[in-house]
């Protein structure tokens, strides 16, 4: 019914986290109907956020040169190193304006399920940082998934062979404004086992 | 937080329709996690699809040469027009399969409200090609919204100037599955007033 190129536009929509068959032809029809300037706008975006964002060669979070804004920040605690999943995870933990440390994204969580070791994400990358005698504490704040789990148990192993370096876990509770009949039995029982005297 | 060009390419996502911030950074940073290539597809298909596809010089459906596929198609009945207001209602209607006619996309519908006249969309155009004589049936495809029926009454009420052409307006009622109980009140009185004998 549609188009070769127009086929294409829709499939690489479709390629989007979130984006089905619908979404898609919605955006497709979109940028078909619009004038010339957004289809060459989002192209010239797409192309230039590739070509000039790399990633930090430290902390492997977004960077415009060798080392990100925070890394290059020397404001920040060097003394603490947040660890996290996703580049996505230093945005949200930074939103809170409360962690002064460093960050160190994995890319990714170990999940022998989909074919990811230890050496696929940023773990010894993470270890060499540590060799670094100013960092005290490694915060581990991989998702509260089997593979976050997991990835976090693994790290905390290694680097609790490492003298003079803490190794923490964010805590897992029942969220702020939640509801206890809401919330599922695993995060209760975590809710219960991290309950703190008051 | 992000840089420039990251903000840039959030912006790019977020003029898309349906797509708010949130969804706009998830997209980006997809974009930015994943290879060279995913970002390079993504601006050459939306490059290539602006380019190649224009709008049919009958109808206004996308066409990549001067005619659609449908104004193209010599077993279509030439007798027919379906007035739809968009593209993606040639391709809803369409994927019946049974509607054998020709279309008119109007690329909108009259509304004061957002200062869109008769003129502003293709009306003048659909007049022009009822002269010619083999055209019986115009069919008002226009969504039961406002605007639509609103141009929808205003193309009847020139169309009924033009001798041999008759116009006819889509049926609106209660949506086949649907339920009583859940459907809004307009849509019920014209379900009501629509009543066929049986």
């Amino acid at each position: 019914m549609y188009s070769e190129s127009v086929k294409k536009l829709i499939g690489e929509f479709e390629k989007l986290p979130g984006i089905g068959h619908k979404s898609a032809v919605r955006l497709a029809f979109y940028i078909l109907e619009s004038d010339e300037t957004a289809a060459k706008n989002m192209a010239d975006a797409l192309l230039e956020a590739k070509q000039k964002v790399k990633f930090c060669t430290k902390c492997f979070n977004l960077a415009e040169s060798d080392l990100c804004e925070i890394c290059s920040n020397n404001k920040r605690d060097e003394s603490t190193i947040c660890v996290v999943e996703n580049v996505k995870d230093v945005a949200a933990m930074e939103k809170t304006h409360e962690f002064k440390g460093l960050y160190h994204v994995l890319h990714g969580a170990i999940s022998p399920m989909n074919n990811i070791s230890a050496n696929d994400i940023k773990i010894k990358e993470l270890v060499s940082r540590l060799s670094d005698d100013r960092i005290k504490e490694v915060i581990l704040a991989t998702n509260p998934t089997i593979e976050g789990e997991a990835t976090a148990m693994y790290i905390s192993r290694i680097i609790k062979t490492i003298p003079g370096v803490k190794v923490s876990r964010i805590a897992h509770g029942i969220p702020v404004g939640g509801d206890l009949e809401y919330t599922d039995e695993i995060t209760l029982i975590k809710a219960m086992e991290n309950r703190r005297e008051m």
